[in-house]
């Protein structure tokens, strides 16, 4: 099948955060742009269907974490695939309180933004908003930033992201006699290649050798919840 | 000095182009992103001053063409450091008609996308076009997209781009004896260690060895526009 040209355009991925009164929420995004320089602008697009829409619409602020290739599939998966309206994000993960009182998160971060709404804009499934930047700090300025074909080839690939040898090909040589299960919830990948070293499952694991009580270690969906690949 | 947190934000490198009556005009963006998958929309922010920032509000259809690896400082200066006004800047590039009948670049594309404007958002010293694909097509699928970093580290850094060795702490050190100085019009900077293949200036020529006939490559100013880096 021919790809889809639109693939090819390049983005970040970033942890976007608000709060509104005492409720946070915080995703994952990949639009975000730098838009003016005089005053410093950004732009986020973000899907109307998500929690977090709904709370930048009312605090008019929005935190942008900038992930580095460090950051690690769990933090992803978290923010990424589950919603703020029913999960604390923040449990378990380190954050500092922006200037503009609304937590930052920062394991793993390059940097950060804080920025306050000055318009909006209506795009069909998204709203485009446009922010002044008020804040933006430096955390572990000498980290690489995280894009979006890294996550998809390399993290979510489940390769080793420091291997120098790493190549598509002879990832698939190797995988030949091993299958691959996807979560149909987060779109977590179990692969009997590697196991499931937060559970303790050895590599080469079977998937149907795990116990029955094995969940999804993203998001805790249960076994019913994969497919294979 | 410590860095601008903002310079961690990814993008790509895309040429847009656009046509009005007779009068094409393309430049150099990074700000492209898609924002919503149904229907396909991209935004695209440009500078109000830009030449063809008047030229897309007329015409209201962008084009837009997506930089790979190869793609060559010389078209990168061409596109994003002249002006469409008094240039004609598709003389000696590649290109064809898109269905939308607007010239769409190909040399050392990746892929290009047609976009009709359907909305714009007036962002201070930029306007963020929102536009609908009406047509796709992949060129060089194979090539690797530019992003802005390895534009402005490999590219304009004038390191041999598919060097496996390139590292910034060699290049500084083989450089101790020689020096670079920048075009003001344009940005391009003449290196005595590479010298100019172009006007078959060799490797190692100083720049007060240049003949006084000697122009900038990219812009064609004169020897007295470029300062001492």
């Amino acid at each position: 099948m021919e790809k889809n040209p639109l693939i090819n355009i390049t983005y970040g991925m970033y942890l976007i955060g608000s709060k509104y009164k005492e409720k946070y929420s915080g995703m994952i995004a990949t639009t975000v742009c730098q838009t003016t320089s005089e005053p410093e602008t950004i732009t986020v697009a973000i899907n109307k269907n998500n929690y977090t829409h709904g709370i930048i619409e009312k605090s008019k602020k929005i935190n942008v974490s900038i992930l580095s290739k460090e950051s690690n599939f769990e933090l992803i998966g978290k923010f990424g695939f589950k919603t703020s309206e029913t999960e604390d994000k923040l449990v378990g993960v380190n954050y500092v309180i922006g200037k503009n009182d609304i937590p930052v998160v920062i394991t793993d971060m390059i940097a950060f933004v804080e920025a306050k709404v000055i318009g909006s804009f209506d795009a069909g499934t998204h709203t485009i908003f446009l922010a002044k930047v008020t804040n933006s700090e430096n955390i572990n300025s000498d980290l690489e930033p995280m894009t979006y074909e890294y996550y998809h080839t390399v993290i979510k690939g489940k390769s080793p992201k420091n291997a120098s040898t790493y190549s598509l090909n002879s990832q698939e040589n190797k995988e030949e006699e091993f299958n691959k299960y996807k979560c149909q919830d987060c779109g977590y990948v179990y692969s009997e290649l590697d196991g499931d070293q937060k559970r303790k499952i050895k590599e080469g694991t079977k998937f149907e050798d795990l116990p029955e009580t094995w969940s999804c270690p993203v998001c805790g969906a249960t076994k019913e919840t994969f497919k294979k690949l």
